[in-house]
């Protein structure tokens, strides 16, 4: 990855909220690099069970094949996380996600990422072919 | 510890919002039981960081002595988590929290547990008198 | 729970290593409280996966009711954790284990705890009496 | 990132043993993405302090500004994790590392990705030219 620009939230189509914990904080006092991946993971999807795409229980499960971040500047517990989502690349059985971490009320993005999601069967963990109502859903966040 | 009853909402003096992350939940669908640490972990410093007793220089700090907790029903991401905080004992130099967990709306405790903090010097690690300023915040949450 | 005295490995029957993680360590530069639950969560489930008397797939599942932890002194990463395990009690369907932290080569307990399992259909989520070969693994660690 | 070959232990010259823990798995019962820069940050962070090149106190002290990680197959819990470490561009304050998790005794990497720290002033979190004893411990990674 080359080095990237911070986002703005305008850049986003989805926000999903966030509370950090006292253990995020690591010894630099600052959320650790890891848990930045945990903040991508719930927000798409907790949008895509938001949207009632994806169960606990779904035939089609969405594995994740490729995830990636950039950090510009800190955050620590107690701040509030603000997720910025959006769909950069939809293809027939995965999807681009790219996250923006914003802190408290800040517009410029504190890190950014993306997410591969690729559509398999649950029981065969093969590739499947990305059922309608789940790329309806992911359409909308398209840009 | 022996078999508790499940407190509700209106056994707390405090409450604090966590939600809840896609990785929370373990191979039985549930949240971890460890996780429940970190929800009463986040919901007492957030508490005595809010009140301004807490802050990551302060000289006094507090170390976790003791915890426990009973599990009484599932929850479960993306649920939303309350966290019911009081103070059961206040000593000359430690306090034992007690916390309930509340999933969504609910009034009955899906899980409630304790927590012991001992006031000690950042540098010696030693106990110490706990400062009136933290004393008088944490009086506020007593039963 | 009484403030109790630490134990040493003579007092345990089973020892797991566990290998600690730069994020376990949380501002205080110690692993973190909520970490130890981890680590009991680990040698438990992987004493009996080891046995054969759990797997992923099982149909008597195994759900913890009631944990607890002292903590007498630090850990930290990269510290090695010796975790040892026992049997304290085992009923008709539950089973309290208690866990011996020693960190590196040091006979004394950093912290000791227990944890509550039991056992439970799968499906129906309901206690269960333990199934006899489950016994028989848990038997070999009772004291 | 374009698409990847799984590297093979060959492709490294360090290797870190971490054990997985029950609460790494997810609902999907394998180790859970996020868990995997947990792995990338206990290698890189562990090498340098059995180097003695970081410690807690350090003065200088080393940031994370982007991570990256392909996954090729899963690993679960009670799998143990070999993680490969390498070091392929060391410039005046930064390192980019490159870490292949290998399971427990395959040859072929699960997942590969990258790391990249800036030595940072503890103080000021401003960029310092890496001191030397860091630079030559990281040369010895080098490919």
């Amino acid at each position: 990855m080359s080095k990237q620009t911070p986002h703005t939230r305008a850049d986003y189509r989805y926000f999903q909220t966030i509370t950090t914990r006292w253990m995020d904080n690591d010894v630099y006092r600052h959320v650790n690099n890891v848990n930045y991946y945990s903040f991508f993971d719930t927000a798409v999807n907790e949008y895509m069970m938001r949207e009632g795409v994806l169960t606990l229980d779904s035939a089609a499960v969405c594995l994740v094949v490729e995830t990636g971040c950039q950090y510009f500047s800190p955050v620590a517990f107690p701040d509030l996380i603000h997720c910025g989502l959006r769909v950069a690349h939809l293809g027939n059985t995965s999807v681009r996600f790219e996250i923006g971490i914003f802190r408290n009320d800040e517009n410029v993005a504190a890190a950014q990422g993306h997410f591969v999601h690729v559509c398999c069967d649950r029981d065969t963990q093969r590739p499947l072919a990305m059922p309608s109502a789940m790329r309806t859903a992911l359409e909308k966040l398209r840009v």
